[in-house]
This record gives C-alpha cells, sequence and structure tokens, in this order.
C-alpha cells in the first residue's frame, strides 16, 4: 500500500472487456464514499507530453514501424511522466486517483504479448521502484469477445489491431501475475454488465479503506 | 568490436565541442578511403519516429515540465527505434554508419549530468546488450567554452539551456567512462580547429581497418 491518505485504483483489461463502464461506476462509488472529486488518469497519456507519446504508441507508421523495445520505452516515459506530474501531485495533496490502466498493462502487454518480459521486468523494477496502484480490478475477458466488441466501437488503432495470439499471451501474464499479487481483484467480464458491475462493487467494499 | 563488415562510428562531445565540423571531415575521409556513402545518423532522432520523440526531448514545456526519468526513457526509446530500422540494417547491408551522438551521449548527460547513473545503466543494458560503436570520438571541451560557441549560433534548446553544473558533470562523466573504454578517444577540442582536425585523422588512422 501506498504511503499516501488518498488511495490509488486502477481498472485494467483487455480491448472490449468494459473498462470505460467499470471506471464510470468506480468513479461514481468512491466520489460518494470520499466526497471529494477524484483524479482520472489513462494509460499511456494522462498529461500533455505523455499524450504526444501515446500518440507515437497508437499510430502506425509503415515506412518507420515502432519496434517492440521502443514501444516499451516509450510507455514507460509516458507512465514516469504522468507519475511526476499527475498521479504522485494528487496523492501527495491527499487526493484519490482513478487509472484507466497502469503498470500491468505492460506487464502484460509488452512482456507477455511481445514477449520482452525480462526488459518490461528491469525497466518496472527501476523506474517504479516500489510505487503501485492500492488496488487493481482486473476485468478478465476472452480476448475473441474482446476483440469483438472493440470492433464494434470502431476503427482499431495500432495495439488492437495485433493478431489474437498477442492477447492471448497478454491475457495469460494478466492472470498469472494476479495469482501472485493480493493487490489484484479478477473480475469475470464475460458476464452480464449487472453482474460485472456487482462483482466490482463488491471488490471496493472488501477494502478496509472503503467500509 | 561488432560482427558487422561496416563499422558504427561516433562522435560525442558536449554543446560547442565542434561535433559538425568533425562529422564533415570524418564522413569525408571515410567516404574516401571505402569508396562508398556511408550513413549518417543523429540522436536522439534519425527516424522520422524518433525525430518525433527528439521533439518531446528538445521543446520545452511549463506547464508539464520533461521528468528526469521520462527524458531519459523518451531518449531510449529512440535510440532502440534508430538501430532497429537504421542502424542494424545498414551495417547489415555492410555499409558504414556515422552518429552525431549515441549512447555515451545518455551515459554523460543522464547518467552524469541528471545524476541518473543507476538507471541510465540498467535501460542501458536491457537495450543495447552489447552492441556498441567500433569507434568513438570524443570532441572535450570546457563547458564555459562550448556554451558560448553553442550560445552564438542562435537560441538554445531545453538541454542546452541546463546550468554549468549540469556540463560540468556530463563532461566528467564523458571522461571518466573514455578512461576505462578503449573504443573512445578522446579529442583536445579546444585547440583550434586544424589542430582537432588532425588528432581527428591520427585516431582515424590508428584503427587497424582504416589503415
Amino acid at each position: 500500500m501506498n504511503e499516501y491518505e488518498g488511495k490509488f485504483i486502477v481498472i485494467e483489461g483487455l480491448e472490449g472487456a468494459g473498462k470505460s463502464s467499470a471506471i464510470t461506476l468506480v468513479r461514481d462509488y468512491i466520489e460518494k464514499h470520499t466526497g471529494t472529486k477524484l483524479v482520472c488518469t489513462r494509460e499511456p497519456g494522462g498529461t500533455p507530453l505523455a499524450e504526444k507519446m501515446r500518440d507515437l504508441v497508437k499510430i502506425a507508421d509503415k515506412t518507420d514501424p515502432l519496434c517492440d523495445e521502443a514501444e516499451c520505452l516509450l510507455i514507460y516515459a509516458a507512465r514516469a511522466q504522468l507519475i511526476a506530474n499527475v498521479i504522485k501531485p494528487a496523492l501527495n495533496n491527499g487526493k484519490w486517483v482513478l487509472g484507466d490502466r497502469h503498470n500491468l498493462s505492460s506487464l502484460a502487454y509488452q512482456g507477455g504479448g511481445r514477449g520482452l518480459g525480462d526488459l518490461v521486468d528491469v525497466i518496472s523494477e527501476a523506474t517504479l521502484k516500489d510505487f503501485k496502484p492500492d488496488l487493481t480490478l482486473y476485468l478478465d475477458i476472452e480476448p475473441s469477445l474482446g476483440l469483438q466488441r472493440a470492433a464494434s466501437r470502431g476503427a482499431l488503432d495500432r495495439i488492437e489491431q495485433q493478431k489474437l495470439d498477442f492477447f492471448e499471451r497478454a491475457r495469460s501474464r494478466y492472470l498469472s501475475i494476479a495469482t501472485e499479487d493480493e493487490s489484484i481483484h479478477v473480475i469475470d467480464a464475460s458476464q452480464a454488465m449487472t453482474e460485472v458491475h456487482k462483482d466490482i462493487i463488491s471488490a471496493l467494499k472488501a477494502m478496509p479503506w472503503l467500509s
């Protein structure tokens, strides 16, 4: 747990897992509980410069395809920027922070999906040290189902265009890390939305600092 | 030494050390020696995406100042991209590559100047592994003299605007690494340009693969 008065909660999951509606639900619940607005972030991005780094990750450039190592380093650059200029200042001011993705996405996507586990572990440890969310809700879904939902929303970005086995490796990494880290709660996101939301609220209520 | 037929030569030095004229001199010398055009790169940058990362490093954003860790990670993202899409493909094709800065700049500026030595060492090792230039010519100059020369060229970028002690730490790191790595040749860049150029040519001629 962080040393701050406010808490840092993160929503994680593959494309189409239902992160957006989960974020609205959690935001409303926390704001009702604390009586104050929380700070919402997204990754990669969340500051003006980090959003420019996000653009470089998301846009496919056929003449200069982003190599896997550069993708990984860019995402960590954006994360370092977001932590330094948004997340830590908010927590230092006693605010709560709600993140749309954080480090677990890199461990799953770049570590699992891209097969860069060693590089991701090294960079993660060197840049984040012991900073981590107080609670992560991982919305677990079959990649084929998630991608079907994501595709129905419109054009897919460079990451969303990866092949199914990329997302299968990412999901498998999400699940294996979750079994070893009790701050990560796995939510079955293949259920009907009312059931998913019920499970999210239960997970929140189980936190001693939210009861 | 790299496993490639072509060689990778890098020009390093503080602002105002005379890198540009050294690059022209070395380029002409190598092209005359090999009878083929060499590939010239600059860092951070050198590919369309890496140049966009360079812009994020160079431009000062007062509302969202780039934190030191993000600066370091961005520069390594640009380097990974340049190595993957330009330097290694060129070397694989038997070409020679001449770099305006490479990893030694990060060891000196981010490691020494910013005091991020541990982070830089870890990222450097994790991303570059054993890839390194065959020869580095480090143009050594007193920071005060170099900055005076650089300022006379026009407006200074975010890095060039650092205080003198930043460049003094960078120079000290350059020099200490050079004493431990025999592929780095220190050139006294405070001399008259004809003397500097004479020393550069001597250093090139001392390479068995250039004689």
